[in-house]
């Protein structure tokens, strides 16, 4: 094993992670110094309720709240600033950050995006400056994830020029809800929109749950959901409408208007597309779960690795004792799990940018009314949106668990914050679309060029508007894939390096493409077959599969983007995403070695190259996690602060 | 994809499951349906430990506490029963099993193990009453997993005939002591003994800490570990002793003893060797946490399945919605983790009765004094029960978080006890000894033959004291491989049928001796070099495969000698032992193609015949459950109670 050193420029390597928003940055983490904002555990759920919503509305008062909103408004129109701004938020109390997600992303977002100016008039300012505070209500306890059948109606009474809104049933009522249960005024409720005896899809309106005492208002009942594993902090709750009016001005109604005669009129004639339309909007709360995500992945493995520079357990053959960090089973639990971190973080940037540049300026969403985004990478957006969401949400929770076992039991406590780590974004996984269904759209998205062959695959569960695009397009759509061709072209060969990049992004494009191929003529079968569910249901582990190869394409690719683009950091980065691309492709060593693409001995050798990697990453482990720059007051946890202390402590007792 | 129906007759298959202390569990279920000890969420820290301290003082009454007590004191000399009965305990309040733990488990054990005659008399009764509360302190913050290198001393003073127990700085502190924050009278001390200026390495102490005011004892110092992830009905403390005085029958002097001169006595010369012979006495514990684990898997799989069962989310093609658990990702998720937590069942019924044939009558243990228990099979007990509770604790782990995520939102709610599970066994992995340790345990077991080749092996960081058992016989030993062999005479194939039992177990056992056979020779080269740690590091993935490898063969090979033994449930039994064989070997598929084990095509079969298998599965799943016979009242979770409701439900919708 012939180890050369791994260079690292922390302050270099923190400017290429802060990127383009590296001013929101610094910012967030003046913030996060405010002892205001600072986390506190152990407080019951009451008083976390009490305070965290103390915490939002001093966050309404600082630079947070409006950055995603008009200026004309307070707002600072600046959308990756405001995903930037709640990923770093992140590192703190996680309970803040989804409430505040709820009130400035979902509620906020979707007045702005679905509302006209009259919504604008009347509420942005004040849920900017948290005086209106408000909630999302999709989520129905029958229909998690199947948005487009929401049973909850809005029906148009023309006689007083108001809707009607009502819960039909128990399992239609409204789960789930953020700041239902104890804080919120207003509801942005979806339900079915119903005029003149039709239905035309689900709309979202403005309803009113609580006066300005607090009380539930009338025909509104509201339910706590109570206790949950993590996010105590955030007050949950359930909503029943016993046929509750509202005036007919409550409906947002950027795509689709009722006039006082109940007459329905919209700039999307198809009932599907303007369903996605609609959602797609929204994109934006997805994509900043994922980056919520990947902060509360980067401060674990802060956590873990700090305390495996200096915790000791053994003594060593020649004397002394090894730091666990040391052995190349805990190497193996963390580093892999870094390099992935990293990867993740670029892609996040990728995709932060094209929202921002795919987001017309909000002066203009604001007066367009019933205008529609249609910069045609919105498609890819939401697609990358919801496989990185996926994937990154998992491998935080993965993760977060691996470094609490990492710290034995000094990992189990609270102070050490990775147990609320854990039980605050576990949810992250099944809310703002369930990974296993937000894969499904990944892959139904990368099959629509197969479309002729089955038709519109709506049982494929989500229920996705399918343009004519052809697959290749969407191929060399979602990330354009200029340095790949270049890399590819440079050309490699069976006997090539495992360290040569354009042989590793081969590996990965193989497999998507394979995966994919072998998919689109299994499913073709469905549509043949008596019972299309079961030839479906037969590939639904290939589908995902072929999803999540597409998501590791994505995050390669954009890894090694990154290193391109900042050849002043190359020398730490390459490495590093060796150890990416070499750890993916040995947990899919089965499938790559079943379709011929690694032979036995080449199998072996990337096992080994894994083990070399980690090895020689290991000494500038500390560095690599300085690099995210989260300032010490938010990471907070003892075993994470005192590396300078330990080796004082057996500097003295030596 | 042919699938014939899988009976299965509940009755039958919970009579087998229950195994040979059948009458303890119907017991425990008596006592499970008790509302004194039902499950509360929501509690703050200080009512938690209330509650269960009056939970506890409740068992002290019920039959449980003496179970594992000779009848002298009250108790009913039932080893076996008494780990049974733990495992049951864990359907409910985790809290009040693990304080239950401490209590008779690792304290009680402590005294009635290492202690002889005059400290059973003083205690035991007081013990299994509750009268006496007890801590169990071995761990210190230093040296978690290294106990024979703690370093607090107890040094004999023999002008005053007394002990002198001290802490010699903060790093020696006893931590995350359960029982000490605020109930316990008495801690069972581990330190290092000193006697006429002279170590004779670890022994344990009785040391008072809390007066019956509830005060700390003079020199006592007791801090409170604080909030943990879970567990929080454990009162989890540290303790520091500043030169604490007690007499000298403080010691517990059964495998080594002081005269009033300070003269040291004992039966086993070698310090190493008395040292484990110690421990080995406390195995109990390790095999107790490998069944609580068990249980808290089952209980998440019932609440999962039934769940899955009855939710639904799409639309089907042909009308209707599909219901969860009709789709393989879904299956996929939880059929798997359903046959493995089967097969760690039967072995841990093989693991308690292997203790409890291994155990003399506890009247005999008590009377005997210094007499050691050398039933030779307790060797290979201790490494099956380092193996199994890795193997099943982390299996615990990951099966509970994927029941949550199965769950949805409704998984995150704490009324469905998910999050509970989660977070009260999750140390699991890292307490009785940390996994990651316990697995080169194992391993170092069974390099025991190839002990010529590389010494002692100290620096494995195990340090398990080392016989000459050949390798040979260490293999045929763990576990008695009569039916195996049976099987593999009766000859199979590369071209064997997948489902042939004799293939899968030719398939296991070549994994684990191959990766054995490797490993020795790898280990050779750390005696040739220069820096041996290096060699042994550079392995040590290839030494934690080896004895996942080992446990995974120990696995099947019960779950095989179950179905062996009764034929009467053999056709619900095979197919979900073929689950467990074929999803194992899928996902070490890698490693059997590198190792020329499987073909490619073959590699491919094995991962259609898991789903194949999942879907016959699948109608029979809510039975599978049903057979680990958990009363509704500790399953308690709405989500789990529902089947019914909510099909009385849809039908009144339809």
């Amino acid at each position: 094993m012939t180890s050369t050193v791994v260079p690292v420029d922390v302050v270099a390597l923190q400017q290429v992670l802060d990127g383009r928003w590296r001013a929101v940055r610094e910012q967030a983490r003046e913030l996060a110094r405010d002892p205001r904002f600072g986390v506190t555990v152990g407080a019951d759920t009451e008083q976390q309720r009490a305070d965290v919503l103390e915490r939002l509305l001093a966050l309404a008062g600082a630079p947070y709240s409006g950055r995603g909103f008009p200026t004309k408004y307070g707002g600072q129109d600046d959308v990756g600033g405001s995903v930037t701004a709640f990923e770093m938020l992140a590192f703190g109390d996680l309970s803040l950050l989804v409430k505040a997600g709820v009130q400035w992303g979902l509620f906020g977002g979707a007045l702005l995006h679905l509302g006209t100016a009259r919504h604008h008039d009347a509420y942005l300012a004040d849920v900017i400056n948290g005086e209106v505070l408000g909630c999302f209500a999709m989520t129905e306890t029958g229909h998690g994830s199947d948005v487009a059948n929401v049973r909850t109606t809005a029906t148009y009474d023309p006689a007083a020029d108001e809707w009607v809104v009502n819960t039909p049933d128990d399992d239609a009522r409204k789960e789930y809800i953020g700041n239902a249960a104890r804080d919120g005024h207003l509801a942005v409720v979806f339900a079915q929109l119903i005029t003149g005896g039709e239905s035309q899809g689900v709309h979202a309106f403005v309803v009113p749950i609580r006066d300005r005492t607090g009380r539930p208002m009338p025909n509104v009942r509201i339910e706590d959901c109570g206790l949950k594993a993590g996010l105590n902090g955030v007050d949950n709750g359930r909503l029943w409408f016993d046929s509750v009016r509202i005036p007919r001005d409550n409906l947002l109604d950027r795509y689709g208007r009722v006039d006082a005669d109940g007459g329905y009129t919209t700039p999307i004639e198809n009932k599907t597309a303007r369903f996605f339309t609609m959602l797609g909007t929204l994109v934006q709360g997805r994509i900043s779960v994922a980056g919520g995500a990947g902060s509360a992945a980067k401060l674990a493995l802060t956590i873990a690795l700090r305390y495996g520079d200096v915790r000791r357990q053994f003594a060593a053959p020649g004397g002394g004792e090894i730091r666990v960090l040391d052995y190349l089973g805990h190497q193996r639990k963390l580093l892999p799990a870094l390099a992935k971190t990293y990867a993740l973080h670029f892609a996040q940037l990728d995709l932060v940018t094209l929202l921002d540049e795919t987001t017309p300026p909000l002066e203009e969403v604001a007066a367009a009314g019933d205008t529609i985004e249609d910069d045609p990478r919105r498609r890819e957006l939401e697609a990358r949106a919801a496989g990185i969401k996926a994937i990154g949400t998992w491998h935080a929770t993965r993760t977060i668990q691996d470094c609490r076992e990492a710290c034995g039991g000094a990992g189990y406590l609270a102070e050490n914050r990775l147990p609320g780590l854990k039980a605050d974004t576990d949810v992250f996984t099944t809310f703002e679309g369930d990974n296993t269904v937000l894969l499904q759209l990944v892959a139904k998205e990368l099959l629509t060029g197969y479309r002729d062959h089955f038709g519109e695959l709506d049982w494929l569960g989500t229920a996705r508007f399918v343009t004519d695009q052809a697959f290749e397009t969407v191929l060399e759509k979602v990330g354009g894939r200029r340095l790949v061709q270049r890399l590819l072209d440079a050309g490699r060969d069976e006997e090539a390096s495992l360290l040569d990049r354009s042989w590793q992004l081969e590996m990965f494009e193989y497999r998507e493409r394979h995966l994919l191929e072998t998919l689109a003529r299994r499913l073709r079968r469905a549509t043949e077959s008596d019972d299309p569910f079961a030839v479906f249901n037969a590939a639904q582990d290939h589908l995902l599969s072929a999803a999540r190869a597409h998501v590791d394409m994505v995050l390669l690719q954009a890894f090694a983007d990154a290193i391109d683009a900042h050849p002043e950091v190359a020398g730490t980065l390459n490495p590093l995403c060796d150890l990416f691309a070499l750890s993916t492709i040995e947990a899919e060593r089965g499938w790559f070695q079943e379709h011929g693409r690694l032979t036995a001995t080449r199998s072996k050798a990337v096992l080994a190259q894994v083990n070399e990697l980690c090895a020689r990453l290991r000494p500038c482990a500390l560095d690599l996690v300085a690099a995210f720059g989260i300032p010490d007051e938010v990471i907070a946890a003892p075993i994470a602060q005192g590396a300078e202390a330990v080796r004082e402590q057996e500097a003295g007792r030596a």
